[in-house]
């Protein structure tokens, strides 16, 4: 079986102004390899309902998976269900216990629910809800014909949850086939080009493993990256 | 005159492991505004040919900039020369002045320069170099039918030099229009969408000035973001 194929969409004006770095992509990118996700392409994008749907439909296209942060709070340039809704075609329904366990959010902090949160309620037909048992936003978890988009919180500390205890386990469970293993070599006293000569051609050229040099301030690093055998040997610290 | 598009493609199957944050689109996302560039697309790509052209392919269609940075080592993974050349359907020219300055290089530190290097002396007919004193790798700046690429390396501090002293100058003169300003404003003891209640849909829905509220850990930030009327208006601190 061919490895699924993964994407991020981190969304939200705040990163094209370069006021965030985007650190939730590094998170997420950092725990695919473990699930057996393959990922070939991450992107920022602002909150724009055209250019988010065009993202989701291409996305939809190439990836078997599309992993989004951000756009999900209550206010009207928070558009990530309202473009996913687009692109699948189905419409935005308010599911009364969510709506109920906003409201109790509020009224736990003694202020009533601005009447434009009920959207942050809301489901489509091919959803079901990721709790977020520290925020207002909860995520999504969509699935149709083979694809899932899960739509978490921007909020980081929320994110890193909703990840840990919702979304990576309902990915672990979708996906079969082997996990990715990579580590890095650290080379010293050979410059990039010399070490990949020495490398020869047929390593550099495999597949499985790949192998990739990198210039870094401390020296020459080596990438390697191959399947694991067993989900044991994905976890197996390097000797 | 209406605001040239950029796009930003950061470029290293490192930052698609997760093993780097992608610094560079924040460093280049950040300058931006003050050059009157809006910028709507920011992707992370790893090192191959067909993925990068597809995204160079598709951000010479939506974007009059593409501003890269990743890629121009001298190693068979570094693909941005070529993925470049291809979407343009130019061939790389090896230019004895940059050869002939990068054997030197090698020279002064002792060692011979290996052959595959050569690439990085490449140039394609629509495009020109930008040094690089601090590494082996020359940025491109690639100019045809009303759009240019910048492509950077994606060590960051050649990065930050080569923006600073090459491409930042070369996009000042190129562009005109106003500059885009952007301040944010830190609101406390109110929520996002009581916020955003509070200012009311002709703000809200407002194109210049256009606001946005987002929800932080220290309060609720509102960004005003607004075309400025002259080029010092877009240097003056926010009062």
């Amino acid at each position: 079986m061919a490895p699924m194929r993964a994407e991020i969409l981190s969304i939200g004006t705040e990163l094209l102004l370069g006021q965030v770095v985007d650190t939730n992509a590094n998170y997420v990118a950092q725990q695919l390899p473990a699930l057996g996700l393959d990922l070939y392409y991450v992107s920022q994008l602002g909150d724009n309902l055209q250019r988010l749907a065009d993202a989701f439909r291409r996305g939809l296209e190439r990836s078997d998976v599309i992993i989004t942060s951000g756009g999900l709070g209550p206010t009207e340039d928070d558009l990530t269900r309202e473009a996913i809704a687009e692109v699948m075609g189905e419409r935005l329904e308010v599911q009364p216990h969510l709506e109920a366990a906003l409201r109790e959010f509020f009224t736990r902090r003694g202020r009533t629910m601005p009447e434009r949160n009920v959207k942050q309620a809301t489901t489509i037909p091919s959803g079901t809800y990721l709790p977020n048992p520290i925020g207002t936003a909860p995520g999504w978890w969509v699935e149709r014909d083979g694809k899932v988009i899960v739509a978490m919180p921007g909020v980081p500390h929320e994110m890193h949850k909703m990840w840990e205890e919702q979304a990576q386990p309902r990915l672990a469970k979708l996906i079969s086939g082997g996990a990715i293993v990579s580590r890095t070599l650290k080379l010293a006293g050979i410059g990039e080009s010399h070490a990949e000569e020495a490398l020869g051609g047929e390593l550099t050229h495999s597949t499985s493993p790949t192998l990739a040099t990198y210039a870094k301030s401390d020296g020459i690093h080596l990438r390697l990256t191959a399947k694991a055998a067993t989900p044991a040997e994905a976890e197996r610290p390097l000797d």
